[in-house]
């Protein structure tokens, strides 16, 4: 089932596909991404815009679908993808890094009104490139234990997933061992 | 002059205005500011992007509009000026928040741009109520000391355009001397 | 076995005894601490330097003592746990929060030198109180659902010791679905 | 008039002989540091401990001194210039940058003391090297522009000083317009 997150109504007929499938979601995880380079002289404006739209409203659209349900039940996750953008502005990350802020802080806010209900909600900061086909293709001179393998990444969601609720965690960072931070 | 900061046409013809009348500009502060209470499940979404429209995009359009002449002459200063929800997102600040974290970062990344160029850009974070006549009249309870001074701030923004360039402040931040922080 | 983690020379016989009864060790877990309230006006300044020797000195001895083995077999792992006045220094904290910030910045350079060489270093900062005995003595009125129960610090620990090496944390926080942060 | 700052005797003793000649202090300048390079393998443990003395404790019994006369008169200010370290541990700097981000944290809990009583406390982080002959002799490849002025540093900390009580920074940053950040 696939769906533009940045379109409201596209969300709520996929989040009503999905309930009426296979029942209340327990599980959202957003790791769609809207992304780009340039400086803030260099990108086109339209491209901050539609990043905010994917990464920022997409969030804000997924959540308002998942959260009644989630609350009913008084449990649930909503677990983010982010990176280090959320955090930095890099020059060159004009058009990108500050959605990704936008995202981390959204979630932010909506972790603080939903936990109190028993829902959890995290931001999973990942600080290196995923080891996929792309950007393996574009990097091929870097090294195995350069890249973040993708299992990994879900072996995290699925710990937060199950996080006892007397310690659960709002953010957390991910890197491999041999990274430069 | 007024014009609308989120129609990049309006920021065009203002700029342009400014220069013709005044000549470049040496200092940008942008300090419009589009706001909104609620958690993520209360507002509209519409509001969380006609509030990234005004205090991110007006900040791209403004920053592009005085760039050129200011790395012409090595020289100028943007000023923003944001507020705690730049680095916090309370639960009822989830149409405003995300859009202040978001201008926060896209200044940093305009400074990481604009430094080396000789223009000195700085993100102003403001953790009061400020005195006005709308905030007093809302809270009529408050004493004087409750809030900070709009000659403090202009103050602030001034000292920082006369800041030598072998120490500039990118992150400078500012509170009333009561304030509970 | 215990020992005064601040005094070298004893944190040196109990590692030597870990090891020649146990074998080298795998994990390092730094839990003990040194605290204390008051103002820096209120505090005897002996308290905030004991509470330096305990939970800073006595990690630098800790993972001095366990990191060469470690080192020589690759893998290992130093999991510190913190809390919130690691990154924010209350009044009321004066002779405790500066040294769980320093273990914190002490813990990530440790944590920089030994992830290339396999060793993962983790800072768990805990923003709850523990579901201990002694603090349920002293905070009769509070609801289960108040405090972080140890047995889910362990699972956590448990959790960043199992992370697959392509994708370690560093930075993890904890706090009860409650809590008001 | 000299001091050890790591001796309590000897920084009451500074501070009664300044007050005798002088007057009261209004400002404190605590610029007085201990530094080092080395890992945490790498360092003689007595180095950290060391720091801590100078940029910790050192700031404790100045501020301890001087905080009662500034306490009856409602006003002064407490200025404490400190570095990237104290937010950041890289793995060269385990016997410093803890102690930093120690003094850091410390100056934060006495701002929040001190605050409301109209004493300004303010922790500046220079980020990047001070023009001194020392550093200039050990960096004869640097261009002027590589390093900050101390003239700048002390134009800051006087603006500091000055700030109208309505609108005070904590956290003041500077660094150079070229520096890469």
């Amino acid at each position: 089932m696939t769906c533009d997150v940045s379109d409201e109504g596209q969300v709520r007929t996929a989040v009503t596909d999905v309930k009426r499938r296979f029942g209340a979601a327990e599980v959202l995880a957003h790791n769609a991404v809207g992304g780009g380079w340039g400086s803030f002289r260099e990108i086109d404006p339209k491209m901050l815009k539609g990043n905010f739209e994917v990464n920022v409203m997409g969030l804000l659209y997924l959540a308002r679908e998942v959260a009644p349900d989630m609350i009913d039940r008084g449990k649930g996750a909503i677990l983010v993808t982010g990176n280090t953008s959320s955090i930095r502005g890099k020059a060159n990350f004009a058009g990108f890094a500050p959605t990704k802020a936008a995202q981390r802080i959204l979630a932010e806010s909506i972790a603080r009104d939903m936990g109190p209900l028993g829902v959890h909600v995290s931001y999973v900061l990942i600080d290196a490139v995923i080891d996929t086909p792309r950007m393996r293709a574009r990097m091929t001179d870097r090294p195995d234990e350069f890249f973040i393998k993708p299992a990994a990444i879900a072996d995290e969601l699925y710990h937060l997933y199950g996080q006892d609720r007397s310690a659960w965690s709002f953010l957390t960072e991910l890197r491999p061992f041999r990274e430069n931070w």
